[in-house]
């Protein structure tokens, strides 16, 4: 065995002139910053609009994820500003980006900024923004390559006798390193901690889908702990509030799965190892890898357990398919963040208020999977009406670990699955049921995983693979149901709202007279409107304090059939958001999740329940009072709430024998084409990419 | 001044417990090699099929770069073969791909197969299928990984007194450098140079479009002057014989254009040069600037000439700003190797014989241009007919610098400009003249530059460049036309079939059996068959013979009209395919590109002319005996002929007055549209990649 040494040494070798010798002579070592200063379009630096943009969105992805390891609500600034004008379609900015983050220690500040694949989060395996270490020290490239100025970087880190310091950064491209000019420290006034980069890049600023505007609005959305500042070019000054003071869940770095290795990588990770034996080197470098499963594997695969120093390439093969068979948990999913269904309604209604959505359909969070040992999660939300307008193309938020992506949507597999979706039958425009859906709609789609699979390291879409879009369908399909029903509701109340004036209004009316004129008692009208009606009638009812963060809810039964009912009531509530008044006569409980029950027994025809409670927070708001479920009366019968999903975790009442026994068939067809649709994704998920 | 040292050195600030100096204390360097392990679909390694396909593509790659850079004509053989079964998705599979190259030298063995980013071509400015330096070594890398064997490499440089060497490579990805097993001399009989690699790989082997059987048959399209064998899984052998003897013209390398040039980069050539004043610097490290020019960018940009050590940025910016205001000549283009309009024809009929398609469109070879100082050309062509499904889609051919692309054609630019074309008006269905075109096509795009734009790193798709759509654009509208006018042809030939039959054949026959029956000479039809036919005809006949590569063209020339008609025939030959049988009677001259010109003058009324000429060698086939042109009559008149194109180049005869005076509306009509659809491609072509 031996290792390349100098590669311009003499040659020892005959033929001295032949072309072989000639091409020798030139080849070299390329480093990094030279291979992505040549590819530049890989980073996403190849168009001076996006140029502009790429830089913002790797600061600001920092600054998210140095806030969060560091459990500070992040306060992001950003300014964009021109300052020199080269022409039509290309300026000169100054770009600064300022965060509370908890600091960089002094002598990382040249490496963070000024030098490619250097980084803190490469190797481990949890959900960030950043991973690689490329961003920001490409930004700072890019803008000197274009500029010819250096970035200046502030940083001060937490403690009361740490100082701020600054310096001008720039790359050497040929050595991948950063050169340091001016390194001083200052005194930063009215900083606690936190970092800040100010750098010139030639671009050009554009508005509308793409711009750094709606990339931060976005960001918004999905981090509603952040609040974020910007000055645009044009003078004007965006704020996006926090709409939580709680921070999302920090993700925790796990060990690789066992799962999904291949050969060579068990090889490299054995060479690695700082455990001595084969059995304690599988216990501790892998998750999911107990004592007893260790023995398992071993006797499985026939190899002994040895120094580690011992294991064979042959062993590795036997492993693996040991590790094939034996039963080992799936991998841990607290090395991921999601956003979580009330916080991406809550982000949506903050950041949305001004389109007056009619309806935010409830967000879903998948369950997680994994590809190849990596976790991954799935989450989805639906803005639906108001000032959304009506006539376009549905708008579709791609979000990946939380950053919004703004360019290749054609690449994305986000994309692929609105698109593969059928959206008519949940009552949005679409031209033969597939391709974009057109209607007042926002669709919101998050994929959060420790390795999320882009299709370039510019981050722009998410490659696309079947288990991904597979998940994705699931996700949108359960929030379109719930679209779907809100619309139907929406349709139904129309219909139903001529029949149920004359019930509820003009019939006692007409009766009152009718009897005044006759001078005869009030008929009791109640069996005659039962026989009309024929359903058990939900009227939710709200009011909001925005003042006081206090939502009140309040539902009016109204058992308009000729027996006695008997029913549940489900609503998922914002958990955060409730209080001891959810504690009425018909209460039941409440699970970790929010979902909570009431029951009614034996509510005689023609009489009404209520039902009324508080939420009270920032996620007060959150919850939608038309979200609501009724369980023990078949639900063709039930007007106002929907039935209980069958997804939906808890069960519900039973359905008591009635004299209710017309099927919906209808609503049934429905929900058989859902499955169908359902099995059909789940082929055409599992095809091949492309 | 000071460059980072020591990273994990003590720190001299405060704070030391905080989260700053926690993330601190994980921050470190990662290795390219770590890089692309992490991020294996940027190489295009993410799937199974996908991996097997890319080694492949890699190894044949570099040979052929090899082979033209050396002169040799390429002998390559590729042989696939599964070992071992895993299961139903993944096979361990043994891949050798050998060559008859110059070999590489022994030192640099180990380097080209073991270490990324290390090669000879990546500061070139020349056109070339590899450039990075990264594919074969991540090949070497994956097969590693995936099977836990080293790759084995053979090679042998030319020279009497030169020895074989063999050796086993696997990469230490944590130093990305390369790690020799076996390194040793050994005898290769029967060879006199070339290099061969072995290596395993977990893979998915498949037939059909992205097959390794399809990218061998393409490259050999594009590539005619290579053979090509390949030993298929299922034991079959495939042999791609070489079109050609030529050698495809040698690409040279250039320096770089001053234009397009970043502040950054020109800050960093200065102070990388070798000489010592600016204006030196200026004339000798650049394409197109001489000593006048230089001179005039210096008085322009009012920066004096000076010690290159003491320009400064402020200077750059000056400089830049005057190059883009004096007149330069555009970038050399013999950094370039387009096929040629021939070649691609001979590939096209080479490999696809046995589909005997109808028509070989005439293949387009456009000007080069320029994005950034990096040339490109744009190459096309059509084939039609024959047993080329009709009920499909068209196939596109995407090919970058000879390598055919065989993924991602969604997001190719290639594919967005077949997509962005009216097919209908050139005789393809299409719905909506819009999105992919149906019928009985292939359809060919061969984009060359010194710097082909790839979205990412696998080089799979050509980004979104407008410039390039616009060309691709342009070169696939002649093809279409001569596509068109082919279609045009064939529909004119049958509707005026029966009309001919009666004036050639019945007509005189008529006449002969008349004047028998009435004994009176024959009367002369001369007039009124002229009366009736009114056309110049052209009828253009062929016979080749495939042994000794010799076809013989003959048009007869009918004038059928009332006047004597003087007229030009026009040809683009190959060229290589001439010989002395052009240099008839009525032959004019024929230019560089092989457009050959035949004059007639005063055809009297109802006579004819003949002219005839054989095509010799390996391109005599290619050309097609009804790509005819004539001029000197109007058009509409002509039959078996087109109308001299406006942009062929050279000056067709003028039409004398005549009493052929009906103007063919319709087909003025149509050049309008065309020049309508190419505005608004100019202008569609400048949008902005999203």
């Amino acid at each position: 065995m031996h290792s390349d040494k100098d590669i311009t040494k003499e040659m020892d070798e005959g033929g001295k002139g032949s072309i072989a010798h000639e091409l020798a002579k030139k080849q070299q070592e390329i480093s990094i910053t030279e291979f992505f200063e040549k590819n530049k379009h890989i980073l996403g630096f190849d168009s001076r609009i996006k140029s502009l943009m790429m830089g913002v969105k790797e600061a600001v992805d920092n600054s998210l994820d140095a806030c969060e390891e560091a459990d500070i609500r992040p306060e992001i600034y950003v300014k964009v500003e021109k300052v020199e004008r080269i022409s039509d379609s290309e300026d000169i900015y100054s770009i600064s980006i300022e965060d509370n983050g908890p600091g960089i220690v002094h002598k990382m500040m040249a490496n963070v900024f000024g030098r490619l694949l250097f980084g803190a989060r490469f190797h481990a395996l949890r959900q960030s923004r950043g991973q690689q270490g490329i961003g920001i020290s490409a930004t700072v490239m890019f803008g000197y390559i274009t500029t010819g100025k250096p970035a200046h970087i502030r940083s001060k880190i937490e403690g009361a006798d740490a100082v701020a310091w600054k310096m001008d950064i720039i790359i050497d491209t040929k050595i991948n390193r950063p050169v340091v000019m001016n390194d001083e420290p200052f005194t930063w006034e009215g900083k606690d901690h936190g970092t800040r980069i100010d750098y010139f890049m030639k671009g050009k600023y554009v508005g509308g889908k793409q711009s750094i505007y709606e990339y931060l609005k976005n960001t918004a959305i999905v981090n509603p702990h952040a609040k974020i500042m910007f000055d645009d070019p044009e003078g004007k000054r965006h704020v996006f509030e926090r709409a939580t003071e709680t921070m999302p869940v920090k993700s925790k770095e796990i060990k690789p799965h066992p799962q999904g290795l291949e050969v060579g990588d068990l090889q490299k990770m054995a060479q690695n190892t700082q455990h001595k034996t084969l059995k304690a080197f599988m216990k501790n470098d892998f998750s999911r890898i107990t004592d007893r499963i260790a023995e398992e594997i071993l006797q499985v695969s026939g190899v002994q357990d040895k120094k580690v120093t011992a294991v064979t390439r042959e062993d590795c093969v036997a492993l693996l398919k040991a590790i094939d068979v034996v039963k080992i948990m799936a991998p841990q999913t607290d090395c991921l963040s999601p956003i979580g269904d009330t916080l991406i309604k809550k982000g949506l209604m903050h950041v949305l208020e001004g389109l007056r959505p009619d309806y935010y359909a409830q967000p879903v969070t998948r369950a997680p999977k994994a590809i190849n040992g990596n976790p991954f999660i799935v989450e989805a939300g639906i803005v639906y009406g108001g000032e959304i307008p009506a006539d376009g193309e549905v708008s579709i938020l791609r979000i990946a670990n939380r950053v919004p992506l703004l360019y290749q949507p054609g690449a994305c597999v986000i994309t692929k699955a609105v698109e593969a979706m059928d959206w008519r039958r949940y009552g949005l425009e679409q031209r033969g049921g597939k391709g974009k859906p057109y209607g007042p709609a926002i669709i919101l789609v998050h994929v959060a995983s420790t390795k999320v699979p882009f299709t370039s390291e510019g981050k722009e879409a998410i490659a696309n693979i079947g288990e991904i879009q597979n998940e994705i369908n699931l996700a949108l399909r359960l929030c379109a149901r719930n679209l779907k029903s809100h619309l139907n509701k929406k349709d139904r109340k129309v219909k139903t709202h001529a029949k149920f004036e004359i019930v509820q209004q003009i019939l006692p009316e007409l009766a009152k007279k009718s009897a005044d004129m006759l001078k005869r008692p009030v008929p009791d009208l109640s069996r005659t409107i039962s026989k009309i009606m024929n359903v058990v009638w939900v009227e939710p009812k709200s009011s909001y304090d925005s003042k006081k963060k206090i939502k009140n809810i309040t539902y009016n039964v109204y058992n308009y059939t000729k027996a006695e009912r008997s029913f549940r009531l489900h609503a998922a509530l914002p958990k955060e958001a409730v209080n001891e008044t959810l504690l009425s006569d018909h209460f039941l409980d409440m699970n970790d999740e929010g979902k909570a029950n009431w029951e009614v027994l034996n509510l005689p025809p023609f009489t009404s329940v209520k039902i009324s409670f508080d939420l009270v927070g920032d996620m007060a708001d959150v919850f939608s009072e038309s979200d609501i479920y009724l369980s023990g009366v078949n639900s063709a019968f039930v007007m106002g709430a929907d039935a209980l999903p069958g997804d939906w975790g808890i069960k519900g009442m039973e359905i008591t024998e009635s004299d209710i026994d017309v099927a919906d068939e209808e609503e049934e067809e429905e929900e058989e084409e859902d499955e169908e649709e359902e099995d059909e994704e789940k082929k055409g998920g599992k095809e091949d990419d492309e």
